[in-house]
């Protein structure tokens, strides 16, 4: 697997799962019903450095993005988002994005890493714990899970 | 005092306070040089509701906004932004703004509301926590304050 920079024509081979996932209102605090140009806007912003992981067959299965959390004396804390093709799940796709995003946030001068709102059941917790992440606290019952009801919204955190 | 909502002719009046405190780089995280037009489009974005605090001269003293904090199935909660005019700082602006912002926010519906970064050495947070808010966590040294150097950044909470 290969991870390098996005361009342009990536965009509509990360849509189909972007959309999947957000569509899915488990994950994001974006509206479900995210147009595609509203989607690429988002994730494809000029400010964002994003990221493709892509397969030995050269299909994009995943993507990520990195860039300031705040502006101005705060802008040495990053954040970064990641999908992964559900049907690609488990095979490691989202920690090598991760690792990668890492690196890169800490090469380009960053500090530290937030993300600023984690949902609690979202099973990505246990990898960003797993790659020193911790949780600073939690918003609670800020999230409509469609399966879970109200759930919490982890603040999570990592040094550089 | 009067606080009502802002209207397009407030945002003249609101500027020369909005830059002084953005430009003392203490508070906020936006950047010191932010232009007039484009923090008039921070602070006066069509997803914001805007209110000013005018004396009884007719003066336009503080100025906050009310919007949603996320999208999508976390749009139930709100975020708030403040700001007084530093020479009326101690008369009680901020809180009657935060106490309106407040019930406007539960009046349309938002269950909780968030700051995503308080500076932690913001005299602010004593009013935020008087007001029932609480701290769910930090980001270390996450803004780098002129006279303190670096200092953490507050997540703070309060439901409505």
């Amino acid at each position: 697997m290969l991870i390098r920079e996005a361009v342009a024509d990536d965009w509509p081979r990360i849509w189909p799962f972007w959309h999947r996932i957000v569509a899915a209102g488990e994950t994001y605090t974006w509206d479900p019903d995210t147009t595609e140009r509203a989607a690429r806007a988002l994730w494809m912003a000029p400010a964002k450095r994003v990221y493709v992981a892509v397969d030995d067959a050269g299909a994009v299965v995943g993507s990520a993005y990195v860039t300031s959390n705040y502006g101005g004396p705060a802008r040495g804390i990053a954040n970064a988002g990641f999908m992964v093709d559900p049907d690609r799940a488990g095979q490691g796709i989202g920690r090598a994005l991760a690792e990668h995003v890492l690196a890169v946030a800490k090469a380009g001068g960053y500090r530290g890493m937030v993300f600023n709102a984690v949902v609690e059941t979202n099973p990505a917790v246990t990898l960003w714990t797993s790659l020193g992440f911790t949780i600073l606290g939690t918003v609670p019952d800020a999230y409509e899970h469609p399966r879970f009801g109200r759930v919490g919204l982890h603040v999570m955190y990592r040094a550089l």
